[in-house]
């Protein structure tokens, strides 16, 4: 039988009911033929208490031992819906990391999947069980102890077990109904998207679009796994959710797709920097010492052998890119003559994969801005981005100008 | 180094103020010299949320899934225990019995531990481990699915541990200070006892005394491992607690060690059965299919071919009783005139290994429930052990007058 994996994030199964409601759209699958793979989070609140216990017994953490304890959130709910399905009359049974065993790298609380041995899994499909439900997020250390995979690790799960499996798809149940061209808080006529390329969606993940975990896309394409986002709230439908794909299967692709934001973004410029090979390597090799996340850099003209140095990061990472910078000695060859923290500029970004093939998208992008009134701080692209830098407060105008102009509200022609 | 054995209770480590409590009577005998085993429960009021749960999700549910979701609990506390340790600098990790691993039987939710394979934890030991932090009443099955050991599966993990490790000691670490004379809510004057016997203890057990589990005193028994029970909320001192032992250990002792009581007792009388072999196979097999757990059973002289069949039960089985018996049909044998059950009778038992050498003990407690003016409706008695039903009424009274009879608040001379 065919096999499908369904993902259910820690809202779609918060207590006894939605984990019914997620069972019951098990159940349609399995009506539908398929073998099913269900990966399961922490009933939501729960991953967060265990947390909150780890913090206040010990403020610098065996990382193995926090692994142990919030892992496991995620089977108590694994177990539970083994025996909801059950109760359906469906054979399912749960599986734990170490069962799988899904094996990882050994470092805790940020594993990597190694292996999904299938073995086990397929054997009871053969036997005639219907549901593997699955517990997320957790595996197992070449050591045998129990690692976690951090931050999206669920989806990661998802994911690998749908390249393990050879599933024919791979659909990830959130609490949103899919991909939008930007955020419907900020612009009204937002518009959810059938299908969008996993190199779009990885560039809408990594500027913050919060419905997918990069690592989990990024595996996605690797192995060519369908990934659909949907939501468990919303009625089974078969045009449900965003289906994020390999650009060959979008047939019609507007050449934007979306428009993206942060907030959160800051500018350093560093007035007067000794312009000597070497120089970049030294100022980013101090922020990335600190932990310092850098976005986006540009080097103005050198003038009589100096030049001005600028670069984008988090806002709440400031001031430890000035004390990164400023630390001085003679060992630190950074040397400038003043530094400008902007703290008050939001990043908007245009992707799309259609910017490859066609011109002119970056000339429309100014353009609109302009005719607004926004002044452009900083300008970087990628092959299929264009980001810029702006005046926060003029951010919600910037992204529904821009969703006007490249006409986003409408479907593909 | 000697190893010891410790076990908390679910209260013992009801929240993180108490989990750091308890590590620091770890700790105390790291210092004095023993690498220690701890096995926890799950912090109380945890499992019975999962219990909840699944009673919810399936009146009938696969006990295997069950095990899997209630043996959460434990694991939670193993980590945070652990994590305690180490932050008073104690070297110590988690293991889940999975890990260990502690293998059972297939039965879900009563396996029975069949062994305890030491090499890693001893292997962790001569590589520094101080404390090895087990999470309690939980196994694998042959099949690798997580097995729990059924009510008071902690207790019994920790005797198995102790025995596998050769503990000098298993202390088991509780809410109440000990095992005393008798429940001290119905004698003032009852007596904690320093030391007891392991066939004493059994009898108080499987009477109702809820200080420890009966299977975990039986295992101590043939494994020849001293137990303790003693109060996680006292001060920490040599003779705290009650010690479980082998009578040779201890030097003196009263006749009688202690009063059991329970409350909950029916008496079923059948009146004119058949007097013929197998009858008596009859009406208990019966009973034992119907799950019945009969305690006392007395046959009257037979009279004309029939006799009275008299037994005890707890009241709550009364019902069922009645039903089993009264099946009837051509294929059930059993036939009686009538059938009248008294649910208002509690049983008294007196116990202790001084009766096996001294008579006279049965006659002491006869007489002084006569002076009483109670009335014995049965009586049963065990090498060790005799146990009367009375009227429930004088339950106290008679309790309070066994207890004075016997001086059993004092200690032994």
């Amino acid at each position: 039988m065919p096999t499908l994996v369904m993902k259910f994030g820690g809202t779609s199964v918060a207590t006894l009911d939605r984990i019914k409601r997620a069972a019951k759209r098990v159940g349609l699958e399995v009506a539908n033929g398929y073998d099913v793979i269900a990966i399961v989070s922490a009933m939501s609140g729960k991953t967060n208490e265990l947390v909150g216990w780890v913090n206040e017994t010990s403020p610098i953490y065996d990382a193995r031992e926090y692994d142990a304890v919030v892992s496991s959130g995620e089977n108590v709910t694994a177990g539970l819906m083994a025996m909801t399905l059950q109760e359906m009359s469906i054979p399912a049974r749960s599986w734990q990391g170490w069962q799988v065993p899904l094996l990882t790298s050994p470092i805790h609380s940020a594993a990597r999947i190694q292996q999904i041995p299938t073995e086990n899994i397929l054997a009871k499909f053969a036997q005639g069980m219907r549901v593997a439900v699955v517990a997320g997020f957790q595996g197992i250390s070449p050591e045998g102890r129990i690692t976690t995979l951090g931050r999206g690790g669920s989806d990661t799960t998802a994911v690998a077990f749908a390249a393990a499996f050879l599933a024919d798809r791979c659909d990830i149940y959130t609490d949103v109904d899919g991909v939008y061209t930007t955020d419907p808080r900020v612009a009204e006529n937002a518009r959810k998207l059938d299908k969008i390329s996993f190199e779009e969606m990885l560039e809408l993940a990594s500027l913050g679009a919060k419905v997918l975990q990069t690592r989990s896309v990024e595996l996605a394409m690797r192995f060519k796994v369908k990934l659909r986002v949907l939501s468990s709230f919303d009625e089974p439908s078969e045009n449900a959710g965003t289906l994020v794909c390999h650009e060959e299967e979008i047939m019609e692709s507007n050449v934007v797709s979306g428009i993206a934001f942060s907030r959160d973004e800051a500018k350093i410029t560093l007035v007067s920097v000794a312009d000597r090979p070497g120089i970049a390597a030294a100022i980013f090799g101090h922020l990335s010492d600190a932990g310092v996340n850098v976005d986006m850099i540009i080097q103005n003209i050198a003038e009589d052998g100096r030049t001005d140095m600028t670069f984008s990061c988090p806002t709440e990472q400031v001031s430890r890119a000035e004390k990164a910078l400023q630390a001085g000695g003679p060992e630190n060859h950074v040397n400038f003559q003043q530094l400008i923290a902007d703290t008050s500029v939001a990043k908007i970004s245009a992707v799309g994969i259609g910017m490859r093939s066609q011109s002119g998208v970056a000339a429309k992008m100014f353009k609109t801005l302009s005719d607004e009134g926004i002044n452009i701080k900083v300008i970087a692209t990628s092959e299929i981005k264009i980001s810029v830098l702006i005046d926060r407060k003029y951010m919600e105008l910037a992204v529904q100008a821009l969703h006007d102009a490249f006409e986003l509200e409408k479907p593909h022609s």
